[in-house]
Formats: C-alpha cells, structure tokens, sequence
C-alpha cells in the first residue's frame, strides 16, 4: 500500500529548492555591519597605500650616500637636526650630511632617501654615529606600493572578515555596498504545542522546534526571528503568514504536513501561494513542502519531528540561506570517517543518522551513531556533533567501514 | 647595539598572558541569546522527554494481539472508533477488538498497545483493514525514553548550539547561566590617525586597526566595540581609558608601543595599573604590552603596524577571549602544507608570514607568501587566508619543504 516509487530524490528536490531561491537586493551598511558579508560591489581605491613615503622603523633619516664609508671600525657621525613625528602634516626637509630622528610611520623628510634603525646607531640626540652603510630606500616604505591608487582593492564577491574591513577603512571607505542577511523567519506549527517557559498540561508539548530552526538559521548566516507559535487554525495561520510575508526573504514552518485529514498547513499556503508538498527519498525528512507565497518569498515546510526538522534544515534551508548569502560553496564541508558500529538503512532512501565524530590520533575520524534512526529524540540529538550520510543504494553499514560525515560546525565554535 | 638576547618567547608571554587572564562571572540570559555561548550550570530536566506516551507515525492506534492473525491475504478488519489529535488534552480510551485514528505525537489511548502506520492499512474512516500484524510496543515514542525525569539534560560547558538550545526549550528552560561574552574595546593611539570618512591630509593615516581588532575580536566571541581614534597625548589617554575601564572585561590599544622618545601609552597606563612591554622573539609583532589596570582589567598594548597588530591579537588576544569564553582550546587548529616557495626567517625568532593556502586534488594543503615579512601591507594581508609559522630554530624554508599553518577561518564563514 506504499508509494515508495513516487519518491523525490534528494538531490532533485534540492535543485528544484535551489532554482527556487533568487537573491536579494544588495545594500548599503557601515563598515562594521559588514562583517562576515559578501561584498556587492567592486571598489576601487582613490588614495595610495601608503598614503605617502615613510619610515618603516623608528631611527634616523640620512642619504643612502653619506653612510657610503660607514663600518663597526670608522663610524659616521652626522648632526641631528630635528625631529620627525608620525603626524607631522608638513613634509620636514634637510640637506645633504645631516639626519633627522624618526618614528615608524613618520613621513620621509625631503632631502633624505633612507632610514637606519635606531638599533645600529647609538642613539645620539645632537648627532649620531651610523656603523654601517645605508642602501637607498632601506626602511622606506614607498607611497603605493601596497595598492596604488586607482586599483581595485577588493573585487564584488569578497568575503569581509577582519583584514578586509581593515582594507576598506585604510583607503577611506565607511560604507560598503553587501549581499545583506536574508531574513529568515520561523513558525512552529501545532495545537499541543506551548510556549517554553508554561507548564504543559497532558498531551502538551513545549515548541523546541522554532528554537532549533532559528538558531540554526542563524548560524547558517541569516538574520533569523522565531515567531512561535502557531495552532492548527486555518486563519490563525493565513493571519501569521501575511503579516509576516512583507518582513521575510524566507518563511520556514515545522509541522502540520504529516497527515492529510489534518492539514492545516497546506490548506492556508494554497490561499497564499504555490506550494508543492512532495515525498522525498531521505529518512528522515520524507514529507518535504517548498514553493513561494506572494510569488515572491521562499517558504520551506518542513516536518515537526525535531530530528526530521533539522535534517531537512541542514539538507535544503542551509544552502539556501548561504546561496542568499552569496557564498560560493553552499554545502557544508564532508569528511570521511571509519564506523565505529554497524547501521541499517532503507533501499532507497538516502538516511542522516545523527552521530559522534571523533578525531583519532592518526589525524583521521571516526564516528559513532547517537539516537538510532528515530527522529523525535531531543536529548540524543543534542548528543551528536555529525550527521552520518548513507547512500540510497546502501542498505547495511558495517562496523569498520568508511562513511561520510557532516560535521555540524558551529559557525561560533 | 642590539639587545636579542633579552627577547622573551612567544610560548613564555602567552603563557604569561593566559596566567593573567581570570575569568568572568556567569550571567543567566534568554535562550536565544545563549547561542554560541558555554552552559555555566548542570540542568536537569523536571519533566521527561517524551512526556507522554505517544504515537511515532500517523495512522491507527490498535491493540497488538488484535492484529495477530492479520496477513496479506487474511486482512483484520476493525471499526474505528475516534480520532485522537496531537493536542489532545485529555487522554482517549477504547476497548479491545477496536482501532482509533491517530496522529503522530498525538497521545496514545488507554486500551491501544501499538499504532500501524497509514501506508500499511486501507486508510478507512469508519472501519479500517490491516494486512500484517502488529508488535507491542510499535510506533510508540515511550514517556521518558529520550530523557527521564531527573536526568540530566546537559552538563555546565556544554557549547550550547541549535541542538542543544532546542533541548533547553524541549524541557522547559527560557533561561540558563553561561559565560558571558568579554567585553573587548579598541582603541588606536596615534596623533597622525583620522576617522574612516575624514580626507587625510598630508602625514595623516586613516585609522584601521581599531576595525581590525575590532572585528577580529568578534569573530573571536567577543562582545567587541571600536572606541575609535586617541591621540599621542597622555592627559587624553588617560581620560578615555578610565572612562572605559568599567565597562570592559578586555581592553585592547595599538600603536605607541614602539620608539621609547615618544611613547605615551606607556606613560598613561603607568598611572592607571602595572603594564608591562617586553621585546617578544616574534616578526612581526616584537613589542608587547600586557598587565592590568585597575587591578582587574586585563590590556594588551599591540604594535601598530597592521599585520603585527593582527598576528599579535592572533597569537595572545585571541587565546585570552577563548579563555574568558571557557573554550577548552584556545588555539587556533593547524594544518601542515607544502610551501610553493622559499622563505627566510630571522634565527631566535618565530616569524608568522600571511600566506594563501590551497586545497590540493590529493586532500592535501599547499601554501604560497602573501606580502613578504613587511608589517605594513594591509591591501597583501587582506588578500591572505592564513599565517604560515616558522621556528625559532628555522632561519630559511625552501620550496617544497612542510611547514605549518595556521588558516584564519572565520567564524561565520
């Protein structure tokens, strides 16, 4: 009585989610607000760095040539004829056999083309004495040599981390055109669901569900909000979904598309949009709902067991969120692993199993099942630190044999 | 002139570093905002998981002995008596010989032993016909057989991740103690620093280290805020960081640290609490201030050439934040790579060079140089992904050799 041939592929349903998914208007922000974000935009640096020719060590302005016969036996002793500070906003001057004391990052002074460090002097104030020749240009940091001006700084498509950011406050640059966080809003859907923090009565459950989906949507990179709750009310639901549709570049629903007779969840999306809900050959994760409200925001339905819920976050909603996000690689890292236990799984069907990593002393894993293949298992799930994939055509994994495994990184580890 | 042999190691100032980091007081946060963030208490669960006896699947709630005889070609059938939703609140009863539809999670009556799924029925509504027989026990999630009553649900440093959040939620917890994110502020010294959007004059250098460290920080963990731009003027370095010191679990400056002539860092903080610089067998990154004010607040004083303002927080700010977080490791992972080509590195001292790693076909890494040993490229360095380290003892790499490196993942990649 089963209708295993009408299954959807895991990677078919993944293409179709991913064909499904746009991309959102770059904006604008602060530089700060950048941080982790693709840039939108190529830029180009008006200013040089450096800026202008200066000193990359504290010491002591000369000409390379007057240091020419210098050595430990015949020192050259020059006069000091001021100093020169990182700051100075007027280009000091000196002529031919004098020095001047500088700091690191002080402008060269006109007349002088090299700087000997302090440390090969001996630190002289009204003169100094030099124990070695100069080359031209030693300890010069020359205007644009790091980036000229009018070259590009950083292409569209960087990743803005740390030595970026500081890049672009270097040459000026206080807002950033970016691929924005996708705004990622997630709904619990059930009548025996209560808020945490209630006690539930007999039949009650606490939602964890819109808990796990939202912190996970923000690991992933967006800007996730739980909106909670939701009965299993046709109108409530539709009331939820339009106020919310305006705010979200993706709604995410856990439950309500288990049952037929019962279905709420499908009744309201059809009044809202397109919205296929389809069998998919994974274990867990079959019943799979995806399609656009408003045609215009992604929705994902996806199944209320939480094992289910995450499994299907990690195998649609996350590359989603990062192709939004405009990253390259949309698929978390895999990693070959040794079993340490044997596993069954259905023909067919493509099973996660939640499991233990371990990094063993040759440098390579292994890993162990946490919570068998039942999805509803909370406490084991929080156990695992891997998702286990095995193949839909294989049907038993022995203990010693090789698998791959999703390690569930958390982007704040 | 030089005084090499007064240089302290890398590994005796981070040991010195971390010997004077303390640690945080726990604070109890929302649930949401525990993300990323360590368990500061053992919870243990009031309520067991399920909570309730309760069906796995949608389809009928039966007695096992009923559905004995029942096969392929001898189908049971059986009159439906009711509906049993998740939600339900009070619990249904049935008597023997009788089948009520059931949906998954929803609780299992008194009288049933056993739920068949749908898809192994005929899916009727009034009377409904088996064709296997069914095991006690089956499609049956048992009260407390994912977490009993009085177990622990998780241990004090737990990462607290989307899953195990969800299970905070699943048992009830809106609240939870963790170690608090440190609160890490930045400030840049220097007279010839202008803000991010102000045109430099002549001399003048837009601030970015504070962006970097900044920025750094966070990606670290920390709760990280840009102070922005002091002068070199004692009066007012001393006036910004008494006024920060209460707000900040960490306080980080660059720049000042390096020419003894001109040094106002070291003045202020002379008044404020007991720092210390030392000279640090590093390149870059030689001068290192680190100490105390206030006799509690820890501050690191970082060179202020951008890449060794960068590798200095790499190699003693950032341990100190995962410290302060409770991480067990506080090191950054490693990887080995072959180099592409040669370097030199001065004996005595540990060099970090930005370099650009490469995943090669085989699994392994390669890495090729990024900027030379030149601290103050910020265009090369924001186009390097790692640190390649070269030892103390190691004074030239040649290409093709092993070398270690540290990639600068980030952490919201």
């Amino acid at each position: 009585m089963a209708d295993e041939d009408r299954l959807r592929s895991v990677d078919e349903h993944l293409a179709i989610v991913l064909d499904g998914i746009g991309s959102i208007e770059p904006i604008e922000v602060t530089l700060l607000d950048a941080q982790g974000l693709l840039l939108a935009e190529n830029v180009v640096t008006d200013i040089p760095l450096p800026s202008f020719d200066n000193s990359a060590m504290d010491g002591y302005a000369v000409r390379a040539v007057d240091t020419r016969s210098a050595s430990a036996e015949h020192l050259v002793e020059m006069p000091v004829v001021g100093d020169v500070l990182a700051g100075a906003t007027s280009r000091a001057g000196m002529g031919p056999g004098l020095a001047m004391r500088i700091m690191t990052g002080a402008p060269i002074p006109a007349g002088a083309d090299a700087v000997i460090p302090l440390e090969d002097t001996d630190r002289g104030v009204a003169r100094v004495r030099i124990g070695r020749p100069v080359r031209t240009g030693e300890c010069v940091r020359r205007t644009g040599e790091d980036l000229a001006a009018g070259a590009l700084a950083l292409g569209a498509g960087a990743a803005l981390g740390p030595q970026q950011i500081a890049l672009l406050a270097a040459i000026g640059r206080d807002r950033v055109v970016v691929r924005p966080r996708p705004r990622v809003l997630v709904i619990s859907t059930g009548s025996e669901l209560v808020e945490v923090g209630q006690v539930p009565s007999f039949g009650e459950v606490t939602d964890s569900n819109s808990y796990l989906i939202a912190t996970a949507a923000k690991d992933a990179g967006a800007d996730a909000r739980r909106i909670g709750i939701v009965p299993d009310d046709h109108s409530k639901l539709l009331d939820v979904l339009e106020n919310q549709l305006l705010r979200a570049d993706v709604l995410v629903t856990t439950g309500g598309v288990s049952m037929g007779a019962f279905d709420v969840v499908k009744q309201a999306l059809s009044e809202l949009g397109t919205v296929e809900f389809v069998q998919v050959a994974m274990q867990p994760g079959k019943p799979q709902g995806f399609g656009h409200l408003g045609n215009r925001v992604p929705i994902f339905c996806l199944p209320g067991n939480p094992v289910s819920a995450l499994v299907s976050f990690e195998v649609f909603v996350r590359p989603a969120i990062r192709k939004l996000l405009g990253k390259r690689s949309v698929q978390r890292a895999t990693v070959q692993a040794i079993a340490l236990e044997g596993a069954r799984s259905p023909a067919g069907r493509r099973q996660y199993r939640r499991g233990v990593l371990h990094r063993e002393a040759n440098g390579g894993y292994s890993v162990s099942f946490a919570g068998g293949a039942a999805s509803h298992l909370i406490a084991s799930m929080a156990s695992a630190n891997c998702l286990v994939v095995i193949d839909e055509s294989v049907t038993e994994i022995v203990a010693g044999s090789r698998v791959t495994v999703i390690p569930l990184l958390l982007s704040n580890r």
